[in-house]
């Protein structure tokens, strides 16, 4: 953030935008409970507000309510200039569903003002506060522009940490614009760029003037520092938009949720299995273009059950993107295993107790790598496998991330597609093959599941929508096989109960925004 | 519920009360956002008014907020009657801090009355509704209570969800108490028994006589159905109390935990890992207590780096407790893995990955017993090991359900001596030799770690009580000790993410009520 003041500065700039609580970075969580994080979010004010020399800084951290009743922060924006706090503007609407949990920390303001700064009368506001305009969302009664009005601001200032999900990006410009058009002002959205866990941030500020027109909307994905002259965007100019592709961008969303990940925790290596499938298969290229080919290392873990085409896949796509393999059979791990049991299964038949055993070996391998090098290993179970709980616990269940836990089986395709635009990057035969968890022989999913191009319309009602089962069966899908899945869903809580985080690209991801009792009998 | 109507009919009782939310569970989590879920609710509340003949129903159960504006749903007492609806009564104070959520789900009642029935006026209230009695609660501005009284009340209804903790049922009596001798009205105190999922509800319910004597407060961790009689409750008489003893209410909680656990998914059977330590005897005897001791069944797992001891203290409480184990060694499976991987580890030495390896083992092995016969895997991780890390994902961090990982490991030792009061169950070796995960050879847990003395008050003021490290320090714990504890704690969040649910006994256990960043900076 100093950098970027010294940048600022530089370009001659008046006032420079951080995004919301980016002191201490969002979502903090229950850090916020503890004082000690608190004052270490006041030092940082202090810290930013002794490097404001020519240029005013506008930035998110919390505070502390000064009143006894409620809760014991606010969230704030903070206007700092020439080492002073000239104003503190608190957050109004907070988000209390999905991944949010702000009411649970913050008190709502209940005092608007403005800030007047170099003849300029600013409004500021953060993320959801925008949310509410004519009183048009049933969540909240109140609408802080609309008290910030009378003081007659020249623009508007929002600070957000706005998640990223692929469909979001247009109803933010569409609500930036219902502002701009009902209050007749230009607005400087600044949102937050990067990953916090599971959590992806994209950024896509929207510089907008008075007209409603997109001055610019930035890069997505990106941190970017850019200077605009308030009268060049209240004249306006032909828009500079992002182009918007659900695949591009969850493509670029989860290379950002890996490097991130890593980033923040200090690691730079991953490891993953490859099976020849196509989920380890776009995960490992997904990882390789996050953190460098040379940092990736995979393990090819064939046992009797794998089909001779799959260790050759995988090698191939291995060389192809330049990726550090081993070959590691599994079969005399999996007997030693079944010489010690036999004195407890005796005669029993093999069934999934078997499968997960070899499953587990090959999690137990993994976790070797990452162990003895540092890797962290990349979990590659797709949406549709989760949710129905198609998977071994600790076995590929296992990982320190789930890179493509929100992504559906059939977008998996699509992301494989998309990856093989210019050149076969990912091998054909990898795409076209069955899926198999190859645990048995001759295994396919569709064994055990219906084909994805009809398992997933179902999930998708069920996990985005809520809708009821019946409405789900009314819109033509088989009535057996509907009450069967929405039982695998809610009985396979407990795995995800016990799963990484899961990087979220859809508006509603298993993890933090989706809390489900695990002992509930709801449709179980 | 209607089992119990029926006792009520034949006691002659005016007025069954059930507990909050009773109909869908209490918490029943984002099942509330399932539009079919609340229908079943609502059809819940039908069956019920259907049963009430001679006598009336209270009953917790969500209801539908008919204006646009806020939350969906109210948290809701119904008041019902001979087929009617006689009164609602919404909840006013909604918990939304450590393992609640309720803001999340509900908007706060605006609107208070009171039921009138057989002449006599009744003040519904739930749960929190009784806790911000003279405003005193710094979270709350509303007290329901102050709203009611202009009605005139002759007793209050307080159903509620209260989870255990183990210092939690005195400040309720001393709740109920205040709000006694404020309206000077005996109070019908009816709290939720049973667990769901980690939370374990108590039960205790209380009855006050209106001058602040408790008339009874019924046993804890049981369903209880008993019949007062109001006249006799004013008339007060010798205090009936529940005796209240820390290590007794974790034993007894614990033991609801996991027997709730396993009969509301519908298993009856459980398998551990028995090491001849601590944490696993203890956990295997509350098994035991729990299912039936014919229900559980133990694997032996020896290494090369077992002492003898281990097998012999793990073979002599199975014969205690009438427990079937089984000796399953590890040496030739873990030989296995080593083979497989030298061509990758060559020379490297031993380190933390071969410990790993064989805590993996074991939990694979664990796992192909619960795969293969229907048991669910307990974990054995106490408290203290899950706060700072020391433990193996998918090795004896595995398990469906954790047991102690809300209880300290000194709090273990009293355990094991609690249940030792009587007769020696757990062989008297297993209490006093020097804890060891045994992965290496000599090892101890004070070769990485403090004495447990020493660490788990650091870690009760860290995670209880949200103490300054500086703070902590100022308490006379040494500087350095202090900083690599808390550094631990929260680097291994990643960790504890990946764990099963844990039983809460505390008023800070690991799990939903505590939302940590796994990539958050703050001591790490």
């Amino acid at each position: 953030m100093i950098n970027a003041i010294k940048v600022a500065e530089n370009e001659g700039a008046d006032i420079i935008c951080f995004s919301e609580l980016a002191t201490c970075g969002y979502p903090p969580r229950d850090f916020l409970e503890f004082d000690d994080f608190i004052h270490l979010a006041e030092d940082s004010i202090e810290v930013l507000k002794n490097h404001s020399h020519q240029v005013a800084i506008v930035v998110g951290s919390p505070s502390r309510n000064p009143v006894i009743e409620g809760k014991d922060l606010y969230n704030s924006a903070y206007f700092l200039y020439q080492g002073e706090v000239l104003y503190i503007q608190h957050k109004t609407l907070l988000p209390t569903y999905d991944i949010f949990d702000e009411y649970r920390y913050f008190e709502p303001a209940s005092e608007y003002g403005i800030v007047e700064f170099k003849g300029k009368k600013i409004a500021l506001t953060i993320c959801e506060d925008i949310w509410n305009l004519g009183n048009e969302n049933p969540l909240y009664t109140v609408c802080p522009l609309d008290h910030m009005m009378p003081y007659d601001p020249d623009f508007i200032i929002n600070i957000s940490a706005s998640p990223f999900s692929f469909s979001k990006a247009e109803s933010r410009t569409d609500v930036i614009r219902a502002n701009v058009h009902a209050y007749k002002l230009p607005m400087f959205y600044i949102n937050h760029v990067g990953a916090q866990t599971e959590i992806i941030f994209d950024g896509g500020s929207v510089i907008m003037s008075p007209d409603g027109t997109v001055y610019e909307e930035l890069d997505y994905f990106e941190e970017i520092i850019k200077t605009y002259d308030l009268n060049e965007v209240i004249a306006g100019q032909t828009p500079v938009l992002q182009p918007k592709n659900k695949i591009t961008e969850i493509h670029d969303a989860l290379i950002l949720g890996i490097r991130d990940y890593f980033g923040k925790l200090g690691f730079s290596k991953a490891v993953l299995g490859l099976s020849g499938g196509i989920d380890s298969a776009v995960t490992a290229v997904l990882a390789a273009r996050a953190l460098g080919p040379e940092n990736i290392r995979v393990l090819l873990m064939p046992s009797q059950f794998s089909s001779d085409h799959s260790v050759q896949d995988a090698i191939k796509l291995s060389e192809n993107q330049g990726i550090q393999y081993d070959i590691v059979p599994i079969k005399d791990i999996y007997e030693a295993f079944m010489k010690e049991l036999h004195s407890i299964f005796k005669d029993l038949p093999f069934n999934v107790t078997e499968e997960n055993i070899q499953a587990r070996i090959r999690g137990t391998l993994n976790m070797a790598i990452s162990n003895k090098f540092g890797h962290i290993l990349l979990n590659t179970s797709n949406k549709s496998e989760m949710a129905v709980g198609y998977g071994t616990l600790y076995g590929d269940l296992a990982g320190g991330l789930s890179v493509i836990g929100d992504v559906y089986k059939t977008e998996v395709f699509e992301l494989a597609r998309y990856i093989n635009k210019d050149k076969e990057v990912i091998p054909e035969n990898t795409i076209i093959k069955p899926p198999s968890a190859e645990l048995r022989p001759n295994q396919k999913d569709t064994d055990s599941l219906p084909e994805y191009e009809e398992l997933d319309p179902i999930l998708f009602e069920y996990i985005e929508n809520r809708t009821d089962p019946a409405d789900i069966i009314a819109m033509g899908h088989d009535e057996k096989l509907v009450r069967r899945i929405l039982r695998l869903v809610n009985i396979n809580e407990f795995k995800r109960h016990q799963t990484a985080p899961v990087l979220r690209v859809s508006r509603k991801a298993f993890g933090m925004g989706r809390r489900m009792p695990i002992v509930g009998k709801y449709l179980s």
